[in-house]
């Protein structure tokens, strides 16, 4: 055998292998743009700047989904749609309310969307005139899954959905059992806006390989949210607001430089910090230190924004690392209420909108996605019977 | 902004669009290497022949998972594990037997699997130490799962895994309710095996790219089960048998080269003709084939063979396509008495031994999986308010 198809090099060479596919071009997309260098992050034309000053979550769905932003009518239609498709079916809400209640959210929330298309009228069929719905369907139902796994694994009962009112405003209400106020709506909402869209990222690149197989549209989502949930990539967040919790064990003053530099001395990964692209501070994490800044204030979490602030500085100084989206939106999750371990499923609620963006942009100019690997094993081993190995 | 990190390139330059990662080595592995032109398979080391001669399913399960062949007590072993497990969580049952009995056996497969995460112990937490065991369970439960809908669907009582036996033994004895003889359950067995891996195609880099993420073997698994079900990967197999069924409505005397023709004239795709890396006939084909004309004699769908062959040579004579492993594996599982709708969870049933080795590789080696996009909208469009739109 003396060339390998299989990596398209002649074995005797040894290639070139793209860990993580750093820097590979994979798809043309409409749906994001960022510039690493400079910080800046565009959504189908909408700089984030622009779109948090003045979008609102349903706004920045249609965006991702269309390309372009929705009328008067069009954006009142969508809202409808939105809300009309809130309700779980039945078998999904008894899988919620009865499973473990020490299960992940995110494993919780993994399992529920792929139930979803037991319910679909159209169990999920590949289908480029179906997506739409679809994509809005699992949108409205994510925000419900949650909230109803989180009452319903505290012995508390699930809240049905409004039929009325903003994903933000109507999530937070489910959460709580209450209406949240003006400023709490509009900081989930911003929330939302800021995690929607980001490029061909680990979970959305997932999305695009299952549909790549003209697999269906949840067994898209469905592995994008468990890919979504890992440490390295959404799970992220949840870790930041961990190390935040452990260091206020030590106390009011607990002192977060020392508390950073012990960490890098022991060569433990400190969260929140770095990313593949950006090579300055992500234009996100701005917005989100302005939130964070302002609710910790509001809420009487001040040491959250101090610490969080001493870790920035220490690693900056330390190692010239900058914080990710993932550093600021612990404090802001946590300042609002919701527990570390549903910040990932948040993230969820809001990725979802781009991660459909980039499902039905890959059905509509599709290829099987296939990469290569160097085989680096024996060969043609011969076969030893089990009695004699 | 002049340039572009995002792609890696200035945003003048059209950078060379990676589509489907054709030809881009993105690892290293041990688990198996493929020699398309030629048309060899290995298998961590032994070649897909020897195997298909020599070995059980759980001998190279135990292959893909250690890089060895078993000594007879860790075959033992491991069988005993896998016996020791086939039981499903009551929540799991319950699921299957109470979810739509029109549902896709591979979207009930998908969200029982992704289930199964709630009641393991360790709630699939990402440790290399708990891998193994994960593995063996998601092995040894994914027979149950299949089998038990089936029965489900059909009003039929489900019967309960054995507590001894092959995986090949007992899952036909779990699917038709009586003990398979010995030539049933070696084709099954021979089944397992052929499918059981094979280099990055789309669902195993799915597990991967999952992996990478540091999220949990279910979240992993239940990816690579999405991928798995679309009709360009493991779906094919469903696909050639839905045809081989519509020509056989024209009754026993189908012209099977007349029909193919017309499709190709049609331009409509020919399910179970082609692969990406194989250029030649694909080694596990022959081992197929053999079977399958073997037991369409026995079973009486000598015209599926006859058919199968005619559609094949019209192929290579009007196209010089090769079939693929679907093409007569279609044939086999449908001799042997299993539905169409099950072909491609049969598929999974062998592959999850793959997917697992490749989520332990990727695991003791890891590196986040994020190519990037080539942007090409529209970039810091004006805010227009909605009523001006």
């Amino acid at each position: 055998m003396s060339s390998d198809l299989h990596t398209g090099f002649n074995e005797r060479e040894y290639p070139h292998i793209n860990r993580g596919l750093d820097g590979i071009v994979a798809f043309s997309t409409t749906k994001s743009f960022i510039d690493g260098k400079v910080g800046d992050l565009i959504y189908s034309g909408y700089h984030i700047d622009t779109l948090a000053e003045h979008a609102t979550f349903e706004e920045v769905c249609f965006l991702l989904w269309n390309d372009r932003l929705p009328n008067t009518e069009e954006l009142e239609n969508l809202k409808q749609k939105l809300i009309s498709q809130r309700q779980l079916p039945e078998a999904v809400l008894s899988y919620i309310t009865t499973t473990s209640k020490d299960a992940e959210p995110m494993a919780v929330l993994r399992t529920a969307v792929s139930m979803l298309a037991d319910s679909d009228a159209t169990f999920g069929k590949y289908d480029e005139s179906l997506f739409m719905d679809q994509a809005i369907a699992i949108t409205a139902q994510i925000p419900t899954i949650i909230a109803s796994y989180d009452r319903a694994r505290k012995g508390k009962e699930i809240v049905a959905p409004l039929k009325e009112g903003s994903t933000a405003f109507n999530f937070l209400y489910m959460l709580n059992g209450e209406k949240p106020g003006k400023q709490a709506e509009k900081t989930m909402d911003l929330c939302l806006i800021l995690h929607a869209e980001h490029g061909m990222n680990a979970s959305t690149f997932t999305a695009r390989t299952i549909t790549a197989t003209m697999a269906d549209m949840y067994s898209a989502v469905t592995g994008a949210i468990g890919a979504l949930k890992g440490p390295l990539h959404g799970g992220a967040n949840t870790a930041v607001m961990n190390s935040l919790l452990e260091l206020s064990k030590q106390g009011e003053d607990a002192d977060a430089v020392a508390f950073t530099k012990k960490k890098l001395d022991n060569k433990e990964k400190i969260m929140g910090f770095g990313h593949r692209v950006y090579k300055v501070f992500d234009p996100r994490g701005f917005h989100l230190q302005k939130m964070a800044k302002a609710l910790s204030e509001e809420t009487g979490h001040e040491k959250l924004y101090r610490w969080s602030m001493d870790m920035l500085n220490t690693m900056k100084s330390e190692k010239d690392i900058d914080p990710n989206v993932d550093f600021f939106s612990a404090t802001v999750y946590y300042s609002i209420g919701i527990q570390p371990d549903l910040f990932t499923c948040i993230f969820t609620m809001s990725r979802i909108s781009g991660w459909t963006g980039h499902i039905m942009e890959q059905a509509a100019n599709n290829r099987l996605i296939r990469p290569r690997a160097l085989y680096v094993g024996e060969k043609n081993l011969d076969w030893v019977p089990v009695e004699k190995r």
